[in-house]
């Protein structure tokens, strides 16, 4: 199998999102390599034996995505045997022809502790487990985004990705069997109706997450989802609360959908 | 002030990421605009007329970065007014030659619910919430990493971060006065000692972190915080535990720090 290096001084995030990118447009496999934190010439020089004994090993070369502040180790990882590809290179031609301006090349960029909206982000994450699964009502005055919606329909992934990703604090609360009784908003939601966003999920795909968490429940049955989900949707409709299905989405998708949906100010690019 | 535009057909993650890595090289601010699931002609029209728009507004061509499945959206915003880069282009070529295959462009490659990895990645975040903060110390067997530190060093956010992004499932464990004090791993630890990594912090950090929490506190005082973090030490030091000082480094730091320095499984790329 092919391999593929993702390599960088810092993370080796931006090289491994960005090469993974590239390489799932092709039909193959691929052995994946990260190796961040790549920040001397005597660990440079190790990758080089690294790509080059795997290209010996192999008879493949091994595809190199890379980025480094310091040409020197740039220099390094193009002279070994892969086929490199320092993947900022390019795009910030284009950039530095369009604004006139030169780059000032910054380790740790990215991803680091030094970006502005860090503290935002690791506040919001303490916010989110606070305000866990209605554990907390009280606190919905400091929300960005209240996610409501039945047991099991991916609302703490969701805040939690909110949080980490964007640094938005997003509480949830779990339409139990009473509040869907009731046909109404819980109380505790009626002030910050305007910050509520539901979420909903296929009845099927309910239940068979309910299963593996409790077996031949009421609980995980198929009647009980799909009376859970028709009322908790019937009451997102009468209180037009914007709603999404969750069921064939991801979590990014998931957040990436509520974000471009609703006003919600992201706190990290 | 520049607008960045990051569109796609999918979430637009890959080109926020790749996007805001370099322009993060310019010492030049910009007004970021994410645009995702432009998925039709009549989207991706109205796309370029914004584009449009605000290079007239603003007197200054924008910048896009964006990737597209669809050939006709990408000429659509190709011939708007933005210096527009499609940025996955050059690196396919590069793989293309290499490979001697041809791409397959599928919509939704990456981030999406139908990764062969998304399930671990939800179950390492119930595991990770389960096991958080020493709540539950019977299901450690499970765990691929514990991450045991004096309260407030990090491990909780950490936990979430290799949850979520990698598929690994961490415990976390806080190490508390009582346990100090014994100055000996507690016996709930002793079996997964191979699994631990630590956490530690410095006190001065610590002790402001411990401050927003619970001001004037003894907890929160700089003569308690530079016991326990040196008693922590001593224990990691004593029983060879491999740990990591978090006080300059971000979630995504530690987290890679962590995994290239153990032999960590990760479920993602």
């Amino acid at each position: 199998m092919r391999t593929a290096f993702y390599i960088s001084d810092g993370t080796a995030i931006t090289s491994e999102v960005f090469g993974h990118a590239t390489l799932s447009m092709f039909p193959v496999d691929f052995n994946h390599k990260t190796i961040p934190f790549v920040e001397t010439v005597d660990k440079a020089q190790k990758i080089k034996e690294l790509i080059n004994s795997t290209a010996k090993s192999s008879g493949e070369k091994p595809l190199v995505f890379f980025t480094f502040v310091n040409p020197v180790l740039s220099d390094i990882i193009l002279s070994s045997d892969g086929v490199c590809y320092d993947f900022l290179s390019y795009s910030s031609e284009i950039v530095k022809r369009e604004l006139k301006v030169a780059p000032v090349p910054k380790v740790h960029r990215t991803h680091s502790i030094h970006e502005a909206t860090y503290d935002f982000r690791i506040d919001a994450v303490n916010y989110a487990l606070a305000n866990d699964d209605g554990a907390n009502v009280k606190d919905y005055e400091k929300a960005d985004i209240i996610l409501v919606g039945v047991s099991r329909s991916g609302k703490t992934p969701t805040s939690l990705y909110l949080a980490l990703q964007y640094g938005i604090k997003a509480a949830n609360y779990p339409m139990t069997e009473d509040d869907l009784e009731k046909g109404a908003l819980p109380k505790c939601l009626l002030p910050f109706k305007h910050k509520i966003f539901g979420l909903t999920i296929d009845p099927e795909r309910l239940s068979a997450i309910r299963q593996e968490r409790m077996a031949n429940s009421r609980y995980a049955s198929i009647r009980q989802c799909r009376i859970e989900v028709r009322e908790v949707e019937m009451l997102f409709k009468k209180n037009k609360i914007a709603y999404l299905n969750s069921t064939k989405f991801s979590v990014e998708e998931i957040s990436a959908k509520i974000i471009s949906e609703t006003d919600l100010e992201r706190r990290k690019y």
